[in-house]
């Protein structure tokens, strides 16, 4: 399958170096992290950083205080350190509380986070919404704690504030728009958040390098109440989305998953089932449910937005998820690329969708005379080629678009295009109706 | 899967008594033994019994002369009794004209019926429309008869009278209709028909007890010419019924069977499929053929009901069936019960089924500043329950009913209705418009 | 399944004496050869040949000149004969210009067609709308060629002339019409095109003799050229066609194929699926796709016409297929005769299809009194009987073909149809809406 964008020889490790310098970033749903994260994307791409107060109302939500911290550890009776949010960011509950006390052992366990199961992994937990204090550690590091007095200490506020989120537009022939939306409020982790958002962030910097049909629209939001803003500030614009994506969990070495739009059968669903089966070895396509990225705002019964997610492996299906393991080393470059080819294709398709019209209803029209068959003779793939010509021909009635005739005749979706192209310049078929 | 009426400890003891004391009443189409059946009935349930002159016209049929008989033998040259019909009312052909002469071997054998495969039971006949005498009786009997003079004796008559069915209404608070419909003219057969008719004694029973959005419509009458009097006489409030099943072979072992309603895709078809996908370990549904029970005449193209037939094997595919060996031994209380616990978990889909609205159509709502989560939290499986409230909320967009969103979550029903009650409580959705 | 024309005992055998008479004839698109052809088969049918000049403008084609050849030859320096248009008519390129030189065995080379995995085989290759000289032979032959002087001679013409076809038409009750198209274009070979060829013309003698519903276009034209030439001369009354289907592939002893019209479910469709599953063992139905046949001009979007393609193998899927071996060997009378046979089963569908109204739409009529059980009772398939007669009653709702009946309850078209036949005579059933 035919990609938009031709091949960026190192873009999975361009992708990947982004990655690495975002991941100590501690980043959460508002705070500092979330602008410096949204600052080095802005190097890359031309960003619009959006500011919305504490205490704003969109939909039933309200913009909650904004959260930043410094420092935080557990000390031992001797003074010995025995956690340090300088060793990972995943140390401290996300928008914990403030603490700064003595506790014993006991006092302290309710507040402590582990996975016996992988007992060298620091979980992510987080309480945005639930005010409470918390660390995340390993669970080697926690059963070693001897019964002492421990000096917790999170240096951490809870303030009026901002929550921020990122926007580039790339501008198309028209206003009709593509919507690539990802999350950005996770801490270090990379293939849940991290693989979608340099994936975007790459996609907007080569998209701006070509011409479009489409207008593009990255969004780079905290999940769940990024996208509840964004749709609350943007709600009179939103007729004008035509398809869109979201892009998480896109460096693993899992096969592709495409969740589908709550419609199911829009174009965007279409385009990606197709890409998927014309391009990949295997792949698994399931049904929306209201559950998992910010598909579940965008498809919201007022919304019902085209959106599906597109990722690898869906979140809770690998074990590394929401753990200090998925890190740099869990997420590959060659994944990543293979990530950024795929969208590229579905773009492709997207960009390249229209409705032809033949100029010969009433039976074929005779090739032969109009040179076509020498146009196709010298290529290995020449019975493939004539009958795509033939597809294309037959059911160009201005009832089917050419990603129907790409799905009918289970001929690759650019084999198809590129006929369309040829028999328009062999007067043989109009231009597309987009 | 809840149940509509809650466990009822012996109602499977309970259906096996009743059947158990009505298994003897030799029943046919008309007669004293329909009454006899009916009567024992309405000590039960409050039940109309309803009187249809012979000679009345119900559509292409007419009511027959009724049938009652007293005594039946055959007797050898010897005066020895070879067969007596107070040992099974099977022994004599079902609607039989009455016969008092000395025939041969030879004359005799026309008249008999037997099961060569199952040389001990006595297999079931009937001739209601064409004038016939015959006895039934075991192979075994009948390889023994030796070639002899026997006196055959029927005393039964074929006289003007009734056809008889009763009815039992409860009310509910609409006027809208669920049918549950029984046959009641085998004589000594237990699965079918007893099995449907003490269900259906029972269900009408608990349900007098409880209160009740739909009007229950129970009808116990003889199979075809029953339900073809009952349409008749009652055609101007057949579009009352909403749904409807026929109710018979429900006290064997066999898994449930349903067979669809001729529409095939109506709400009682969606709520019965539902229960038993949720309910049972194994069951098959089937497709409407013109065939089989009363709902063949529910089912004809003039009415077109949503009713279908939900049983455990289908007529024909035990080899019990139509046999003396569909007794009170083929028939457990503990397959009653759980036929019992079916029925009354489709009744609790079609009551509680409706349509709610979410009050927040665009984006969800925070359910965290509304304490939802506190009400799941202690649960076991709270992360189904958290599942359930999402799908409930995406799909409350007015087009969904709850039957729908269990169908669509893969969840149960009852679990989404309790859903549904929670957050109508929390102001989360808007009353159901049933 | 019943077909429409009883048992015609020798029709394998006589198809394929047709077929052995017509092998030797060198035909191709146009010229003596098709006149022949179309002469030998106005001798069993009526057949109106239709002339069309070179030059004329059919849509988007121009009838071609009309090629005839002579003799043709390849002779050694000396002087022996390599190979003889005598032998086979398959050893000129179709539509060959004249040629009549020396030339060296590498000036030959490029204008020689093989075989090489069947050695023994002589293909069969055209060149209609490119003007070119070559000789089809065995690659047995061609390895033997020496180093040498050949004499490359062949006697054909290409002068403006006509392009021919035959039309039968078999006029039936009403105007509307049923298409069987076959191509006369090739020269000896069997399968592909003799066999549809001799298939409609013993389809079209023993239609001839039967009053019929519809009427029947049988065409025999040179593939693509005279579909699209006929088509454009009769756009007019394109509408009159109700059903089609294009001939070919009927003498393999393959299973049958059917290809679907670009529709996909019309009449004809259903009913060639309806008869091969209830009438052969094993068959493959597969979607339209623009290639193959004659179907392709019928089904272009400007016509669109309900029209398949029904067959034994499909071309090109038997190693045979456009090579001398498909001959007169290749292709048996019983293959033919069981074509023949699936041929007349789907016109007796398409006769004798139609909307019957049951006189009792409300409940079951009263069989019993009409005698009706009396009709059945004697046959050994009674109990199919009767089930057929309550689907019939039960879906002659006037909603339902008796295709559609047949196919519901997955009994036969035939008794079907009888069984409407009888409930007609019985008053149970009005006269069919065709």
């Amino acid at each position: 399958m035919k990609r938009f964008l031709d091949n960026k020889d190192n873009v999975g490790e361009e992708m990947w170096q982004l990655m690495a310098e975002l991941y100590p970033i501690c980043r959460s749903i508002t705070g500092a992290g979330v602008r410096d994260t949204l600052k080095k994307i802005g190097e890359i791409i031309p960003l619009k950083i959006a500011e919305v107060p504490t205490g704003t109302k969109v939909f039933d939500w309200i913009i909650p205080r904004e959260w930043n911290i410094k420092d935080a550890y557990i000390k031992n009776s001797r003074g010995e350190t025995i956690l340090d949010f300088n060793d990972s960011n995943l140390h401290v509950l996300n928008y914990s509380v403030p603490v700064n006390k003595i506790v014993s052992l006991e006092e302290l366990r309710p507040h402590l986070y582990t996975i016996p199961e992988h007992p060298d992994w620091i979980p992510y937990h987080t309480s945005y919404y639930d005010e409470k204090w918390g660390f995340c550690l390993s669970h080697k590091q926690f059963v070693a704690l001897e019964d002492d007095d421990y000096a917790v200490f999170i240096d951490s506020s809870l303030k009026d504030g901002h929550l921020n989120f990122g926007e580039c537009i790339i501008r198309g022939e028209t206003q009709e728009e593509i919507l690539i939306s990802c999350h950005i409020c996770h801490p270090s982790l990379c293939n849940d958040n991290l693989s979608g958002l340099v994936l975007s962030t790459f996609l907007a910097k080569h998209l701006k390098q070509i011409p479009l049909r489409f207008t593009y629209r990255f969004l780079f939001i905290p999940a769940t109440i990024g996208s509840i803003t964004w749709l609350s500030l943007n709600e009179s614009n939103i007729s004008l989305i035509q398809h869109g994506l979201v892009a998480v969990n896109l460096g693993d070495s899992g096969k592709f998953t495409y969740k589908k739009s709550r419609k199911g059968n829009t174009e965007i669903d279409q385009a990606v089932m197709n890409v998927l089966k014309n391009s990949v070895v295997d792949s698994q396509i399931i049904d929306f449910f209201p559950y998992g990225y910010d598909e579940r705002q965008y498809c919201s019964p007022g919304f019902d937005l085209p959106v599906g997610c597109l990722m690898r492996t869906p979140h809770g299906r690998y074990p590394e998820y929401h753990t200090s393991a998925d890190n740099l080393e869990f997420v590959k470059p060659q994944y990543l690329a293979e990530s950024f080819s795929i969208y590229s294709s579905v773009l492709y398709v997207l960009e390249n969708n229209g409705t032809y019209v033949s100029c010969n209803q009433k039976c074929e029209p005779q090739l032969g005379k109009r040179g076509v068959y020498q146009q196709i003779a010298g290529h290995s793939d020449s019975q493939t080629r004539q009958l795509a010509m033939f597809w294309v021909l037959n059911l160009s009635d201005g009832d089917h678009t050419l990603l129907d005739i790409s799905n009918r005749s289970g001929l690759d979706f650019s084999l198809i295009k590129d006929t369309a192209d040829m028999l328009v310049k062999c007067d043989l078929l109009t231009e597309p109706v987009k």
